[in-house]
């Protein structure tokens, strides 16, 4: 218990209480990280090469550990069931593959600081390496996974594509509906979140309570990482983890300080995200005026609100949980996710 | 037996027969196309009507066919398990779902006579609905599979994957060798042939001699399916069901009539299927001189050779079955598949 009121008074970054997660886990990572490992290996050289450079190159494994962590906090003493760490690296290999689709769909052209995947072996390997590791992650479930985790991780699968095809149907629509949006991103990232936390919980036999709750943490934690990454992306300050400034601007992406900023725009303003954002139209200083009009409307602050509150709901559904190590790491993961921008 | 007796007589064409096998299924295949358009369903409007498009618009059903085959062949009198059909079903969304990727790595216009969903919806799209489509593969899979069967389906999904790669790493390639063609054919086409058929043995609770017997089936049957549609692409006169004579050449696509055709060439020939397939350079007369020198080596002759060697080894597997409408049906498909191009 001392380390659980040292997490509690402490006020770190991210990364601080990332790595508090990971000593947290135990050997979990490693074990997690071995399955990684030996499921990347083909007999077709190029994709080892390919599934390597994303899957092995600084992906933080926020998700397995989520699976890691939950299972943990939900555990039985005498419960020595491992199937939950080939879930936890089968949710990495989902996540994996949709990071390829989605570099391919957004154009993408650097990831963590890399040049993407199709950016070096070109969109058509990245889609067939998407598929493979989307198979792959089949592969582990079938293996490890009981009835009702495998209907959990296919009912997430189809969400995710789902609010993807959401999300490329309002390509470019500054004027997109901020609950719609809310829709795109409860598919393409919180769904994954949750169903890490999920499966962590029913893998331990825990009460349905106790698993809703996690469902539930996994979800509005997913909301608010997602709502972050979106300000971080118009905010100097921020510690950006690889990714560049200005990428979503760039690339027309509409995300919730655009959404904010043209529902509370004026005429004038509403065509300059029409000629930005809809006919990707962009000037040299069109980065610093969206940047300012954004400001003007409060609407970095305004996603950072939205992010938090996302952020409570996540906090207070751990309430049906005693104490522990595991839930103060929850909740600082949660209040540390905030702070990525300030 | 009078049914199978007029089966066996007969000579007629690859439409006859599989309407036959339509016929033998009975309720089978109303029944999966009811699943088909159960899952096809979804609440982004725009995923339904790309699915629809190319699940609904006049597909064979060969695969789940073959398991409903399969398995009424293998079924003991008192065995009323439906599993199988959602399991065909599943079978013909992973057939699906490689389609429109497939189409996207092959810059495909045309499908069965109508433009590819790639063509209408753009790659985003298709890359997408793709990925939907195997999730709900995969849910169905979930939901009527057991652990045996997974594991069947999901190892095959990271085969057709695998194939699919190695195919695209030998891209323009007319010198490719072709044992490493039966791989890429075997991996693309073979593995679902064979997944399907195994998986109605499976779920019929038969002998692991039978089972194997049809996964044999399987593989062997779609090793000579895919050379004969090789053929086809070179043939006028095939009944070729939609898809254009000399697509594959225009496309720079390396079956095995460009591949016999390669290694036996002089170097003047050499350097022409260099020019064309590996350059892309094309004239006007191109591929009618590409014809030329097909049927100079006998290469069209020599693939449906080929296709013949993998039929008869298709054929013989089901040495280990008694005579039955069913039985005979399966030959009479693998011999009538054969004469798809003449």
């Amino acid at each position: 218990m001392g380390q659980l009121i040292q997490l509690k008074e402490e006020n770190r970054d991210f990364d601080f209480y990332l790595s508090k997660l990971k000593d947290l886990s135990g050997n979990d990572l490693e074990s997690i990280n071995s399955l990684i490992l030996e499921k990347i290996d083909s007999k077709i050289p190029l994709i080892q090469e390919i599934a390597s450079h994303l899957i092995l190159s600084g992906g933080k494994r926020l998700r397995p550990l989520l699976t890691s962590c939950c299972y943990n906090l939900c555990k039985k003493k005498d419960d020595n069931d491992k199937n939950y760490l080939g879930l936890a690296a089968a949710v990495e290999f989902i996540h994996a593959a949709t990071l390829l689709h989605d570099d391919v769909i957004d154009e993408s052209r650097k990831r963590r600081g890399s040049l993407t995947a199709n950016e070096i072996w070109g969109n058509k390997t990245s889609v067939l390496v998407g598929d493979f590791l989307f198979s792959r992650a089949f592969q582990l479930m079938a293996k490890y996974g009981s009835t009702e985790i495998l209907k959990v991780l296919a009912d997430t699968s189809v969400i995710i594509s789902e609010g993807e095809i959401l999300e490329l149907s309002n390509d470019k629509n500054p004027a997109i509906n901020e609950n719609i949006y809310f829709d795109v991103i409860d598919g393409k990232t919180a769904s994954l979140f949750s169903a890490a936390c999920k499966i962590g919980a029913i893998s331990a036999n825990t009460t349905i309570e106790k698993i809703e709750a996690l469902k539930s943490f996994g979800t509005n934690f997913g909301m608010s990482f997602q709502l972050i990454d979106d300000a971080i992306d118009y905010s100097s300050s921020s510690n950006n983890l690889g990714k560049n400034i200005g990428d979503d601007f760039k690339q027309g992406k509409v995300t919730l300080p655009i959404i904010l900023a043209y529902l509370r725009s004026n005429n004038n303003e509403k065509e300059f995200w029409k000629k930005t954002i809809e006919n990707l139209h962009q000037d040299q200083d069109d980065f610093k005026k969206a940047i300012s009009i954004i400001k003007k409307y409060d609407c970095i602050k305004d996603t950072i609100e939205r992010a938090k509150h996302f952020a409570n709901i996540a906090k207070d559904s751990l309430g049906v949980f005693n104490e522990s190590d595991y839930k103060a790491i929850l909740i600082n993961i949660v209040n540390s996710g905030l702070k990525r921008v300030n």
